[in-house]
This record gives structure tokens, sequence and C-alpha cells, in this order.
């Protein structure tokens, strides 16, 4: 059972040992004080939360987990990660680029080699070019699926809340692949009877907005919940738990475990994480999202301290502004304190957009 | 001409050119009002400060560069450069590795290669194995004098301020390195005179301290006063404006551009910033600078809102206070608002070591 706190690290790989890969719980307020004694109070709530759920020791994938893999992301989580070693069995860091360079894949590639290693060694299994393809094709199937639901939400009405389809954007990184991929396939095939029948949980002409920025993890619903109680209804979320980190299908070419890895680490390489530098295709994506899921606006998410997207909302909110698609920035962590003054400002928002 | 803001920068490279290496204005509150406007509120004041000489175009090195060299070290500087792009005429940024593995030290070594191109296209001059050579012993005769200094403050009663230590170790990203090498072994020989003489700038058996954290660029002088207007004196600095800096001579070894660029490469992979994860050497110099250099204590300096330094100063403090070493951890900023706490928590600090 391999635990991991992020996008980047390859559920193919996990599969193809016959691994267990699983979410890790960093989604509540939960034991912050905890977490406060060994982190900076400046840190975001995700890695506090992550922290919390440890010391507390009530996350249960956490505590069964034989091996939590780390990665080089954001400064938060790097550097958390040396902190968080002592406390778990075995936690196993794995580097990341930080530009989308050909020296920027061969690291990452190099990286998921060195995992696959791990992998190995923890498991006693190899990793064979059939396992490889057969783990690519039940992650290529539950992408498939979350992309499917995600191309139904274009609806208006829509066919389902946006905190509906964020528990199942959440829901991706917990359940069994195969029964979550059936249990999408056919949460779509209800979607589009609804579709059919111009069923909506919202009226029909409901502004509609995207989301876009740092991760939701489970239960982290206080945005959206504030979103779709006023008169707005999510319809996209440009988001790690969300589009970022499906859009992408591995595009298994050729037999051998070369490459194969090859084509696992192309599809990977492809997100765009703010903590990349530059990453222009993020704000290009959001734009392409709001024109093909005909959202009014975008409301940019950004966890308090989470330096990578927050320094990237003010140039992400200029070019959506300059290109038509009206913004707005919140910056948030996990308390319920900011929630009446949330709450004030996306209505402000909402009504922005209703009178274009 | 070339201007930087970070260590990472070979200033050998440069010099092989014929160009100037130039350390930019990133060390006074000015015009934060401005920078906010493209930056997030919650970034370092260094960054700040960067964007407002920036903008308020008063940095005189800033605006005479011809090329200013970016580099990919921790997320704010990182995601700061792409802001700051279209308000210079020419940015280069460089990537930086996050890991002393094998590969971070490739990717280190790739991205000076590609330096040197882009250092040979703007001067249309050649990097040569002699020019390099001749550079880098420029550069070692630089940093053999200030270990030189270093090496000095040893004594008791000690020869020079901290103040004044730490603006040599400032001036050092300014002044021609041959004329600033001559002054730094003028000022040896007569702190040696001196120390001969037993003559101190503070009574002999003065508390002594070690400053350890983020760097101080000129004019950022407020810790050190608050420290050396108690009763106490700074005899050394782990930070990049000064021993991290400057511990490491490039040890030339053969005869070829290659073979240079690799000593280069070596010289500079040392360098145990926080921005690299783990970073123990880093802790274990703390530990042997408060030995040779006789101090009681270290005064650990982070700038808010820098999450590698500030990350990693819990678990330093843990290791130098199991050590024996008493620390104080500070947080602070380039404002004059938190002068008064500051003060009273250094001097509380001052006064526990003259208990021991």
């Amino acid at each position: 059972m391999i635990g991991s706190y992020c996008v980047f690290v390859p559920e193919e790989l996990i599969l193809a040992v016959d691994g267990v890969s699983v979410g890790l719980c960093a989604g509540a307020e939960f034991n912050f004080e905890g977490a406060e004694t060994l982190l900076p109070r400046n840190t975001c709530s995700l890695i506090k939360s992550a922290f919390g759920f440890k010391l507390g020791k009530v996350c249960p994938y956490v505590e069964s987990c034989d091996v939590v893999v780390g990665e080089n992301t954001c400064d938060g989580k790097k550097k958390a990660y040396e902190i968080m070693g002592p406390l778990l069995r075995d936690l196993y860091v794995m580097d990341l680029p930080q530009m989308k360079s050909g020296s920027g894949r061969d690291l990452l590639k190099e990286e998921y080699r060195k995992f696959i290693g791990k992998l190995e060694e923890v498991t006693g299994k190899k990793v064979t070019a059939d396992g490889l393809k057969k783990a690519a094709g039940i992650v290529n199937a539950k992408r498939a699926a979350v992309k499917r639901l995600a191309a139904i939400r274009a609806s208006d009405p829509a066919p389902i809340s946006g905190l509906d389809a964020l528990l199942v954007n959440q829901v991706f990184f917990y359940d069994d692949p195969i029964r979550f991929t059936g249990a999408v396939n056919t949460l779509c095939d209800q979607l589009e009877l609804r579709v059919k029948k111009k069923n909506g949980v919202f009226p029909k002409g409901t502004t509609r907005v995207i989301v876009s920025g740092c991760p939701m993890a489970v239960p982290n619903w206080k945005v959206p919940l504030l979103i779709e109680s006023g008169d707005a209804v999510i319809v996209g979320e440009e988001s790690c738990v969300g589009e970022r980190g499906n859009r992408w299908l591995t595009e298994v070419k050729g037999d051998t475990v070369e490459e194969i890895l090859d084509a696992i680490t192309d599809r990977y390489f492809n997100i765009d994480c703010a903590v990349f530098t530059p990453n222009p295709s993020r704000v290009g994506y959001v734009k392409e999202m709001a024109k093909k899921l005909h959202a009014q606006g975008v409301i940019h998410y950004c966890l308090q301290f989470c330096q990578p997207y927050i320094m990237e909302s003010g140039p992400v909110e200029k070019e959506l502004e300059e290109s038509g698609i009206p913004t707005l920035r919140l910056e948030t962590d996990y308390g319920q304190e900011d929630a009446g003054q949330l709450k004030t400002r996306i209505e402000a928002f909402i009504e922005r957009l209703k009178q274009r």
C-alpha cells in the first residue's frame, strides 16, 4: 500500500507491482496545534493537515501504508517531508523538475525509474511490460470516466452540482480504480439521461463558474459550498483534484518497459502545476474550459501560504480578465472564520457575472 | 554587465567573457506599495525590495545591466521572475537542482554550460580554458580574502564588529573583484595587528554569537545592529552573504574548458542553501563555526515568508540545542515596526548566554 500527496506519483507504476495507491488525508483542520509544534505557523493548511492527521494517528491510510511517497513540488512540501520522515515507517521522496525542458523530462523519467526500483524492492515483484501496459489501461479508463463526467457538465441546466463532482474527483484518489471507473460511468449514464430530459440540479440559466487553483482534498468543501449556496453552479475544476490531474491519458506506444515508461513520463510531464516555471499552459486551459463549459467567470482559489499558486494568481487573473473572463481571486485556509467575508465577496462576484 | 540575486550564478563564467558581475539591490524597504501591485503581500521582503527598486528605477545596477540572471531557487523567486521578466531588458533564468544527487549535479553543470552560451551570445566573446582558469583564480583570491577575514574573527577580543564584517561580505557582490581582494587583504593586515596588540572593538569576554539563515543584502543591517547594540558581538555569518557564499573555493584541475567547468560545478554544488532537500551539511557547518569562532550561541535569522529557511529553522534549532548550542529563532522583514520586540528577545537571549 503506497500513500501519496500529489498527482505526480504515478498510480500506473504502483498497480504494475500489484500495489494499492491511495491519496493521504490532508483536507481538514485537524490537530493544527500539534502540527504547529513541528511546522511554522505560516505553512499552508494542506501540509498542516497532513501532519495533524499523522500526529493524531487518525488517517487510516497513512497508518496502514507500507511506503509514503513525498515529492519535491513546492518549498513547503519539499521541506516538510524532511520533518515528516521520522514520523513514518518508510518515506520515499521523489525529486521533480521545475522547468519543462529536455533535462526536466529526463529528471522525471529517471525519478520514475528509481521509483520502480523502490516498488520492486518493497513488493519483491518485478515490473513487466505487460503489467505496466495493463496498469496504464486501468488508470486511463479511470481518467476517461472522470473526463466523461467533466464533459457532461457543459450542459445547461447543470446535471450535477460542483460539490458532487468534486467529491467524485476526491474519491478518485481513494477507491479501487476498477470499481471507481464503473461507478463513475454509471453516474455518467444517469447524468446523460438527466441531460436528455433537461433535468438539472440548478435551474437553466444559473450563473456558471470554473474554480481554478489549489487542490481541494476531502473534506475541504468550504469554497464550493459557499459558491453553490449562493446563486451559481461550478461547472469545472482546474485543479489537481479535477482536470489538471486528469486531462491527459497515457498514450502507450510500443511493448517494452522502456517505451511504456516513456509514455507515462510524457503523460505526467504535461501536468501544468504552478511549481513549474514558466507555466503558460495552465491559464490557456482555464480559458479553454470556460469556453467549452460555458462558464461566465473563474474563481481562483488559493490556500494561504501556497506560494506557487498565489504567485501565479496575479498573472492568471490579468490574462483571464484581458480575455473577457471575469475572475475573482480568493486566498483562504481550512478555518471557518472567514466564511462570512468569503460569502460576501463571492456573492458580489456572482452579481457582477449576472450584470454582463 | 550581468546582474544577479543569488550566489549560484557563477562570477567565474561572467569574468571569463570579460563581463562585470553585480549583485542587484534587494535589501531595503523601498516602494513596497509598488511591488505589491505585482506580487502577493505575503512575499518575502527581499523579493519585494527587488521589485520596488526596479519599478522605482532607483537601483543603478539593474538599470544598467545587459542581462539579469534569475535562478530557480525558492518558489518565491522562481515565480517572481515570471512577473519580473517583462520589466527587464533581458532576463535569463537558470534552472537549479533541488537535491544533491548525481542528476542534480548534471542539471547544474548543464545549466552552467547553457549560461556560458548565453554569455558568449551577449558579449560576442568565446569562453576559453585560459580565460576560465584566470577567472577562477580571481574569484578564488576574492573568496580566500573573505575567508581570511572570517578566520581572524575567532580572536577575543573581536578585532572587527559583525556589522563591519557584514558590510565587507555585502560589498563582495558589488566591487571590482581584484580591487576588493586587495582592500580586504589590507583590512586583514590591520586586523592581525589589532589581534597582536589585543585591541578589540568590544571588550574581551563579550558574548559571541553566530548569525545563521537568510542572506542580508545592503542595507539590511537591522538584526545585526540590534545584536551589537546589545551586549554581544557577531563573530560569523552562516549566510549566502557570508560563509555559505564563500567557504568553498574552485579546485581547478586540468586544462580544458570541460575540466574547469567540472571544477566550477563541483564548487557551486556544495552550497548548502535551504532550497536543497535534505540539507544536513548546513547545520553541521553552523556547529563547526560556533566551535572554531568560540561563539556561545546562534541567532537564526529568517525573512518572513521565506519558506525554505523558515521550514529548516525548526530542525536546525533542535539540532543546535541538542548539541549544547543555545539558539534563538527570529522571523522578521525589512520594516522597523518590530525592532523593539526583537531587541527585547535578543537581549533576553544574550542574558541566557551569559548565565551559562
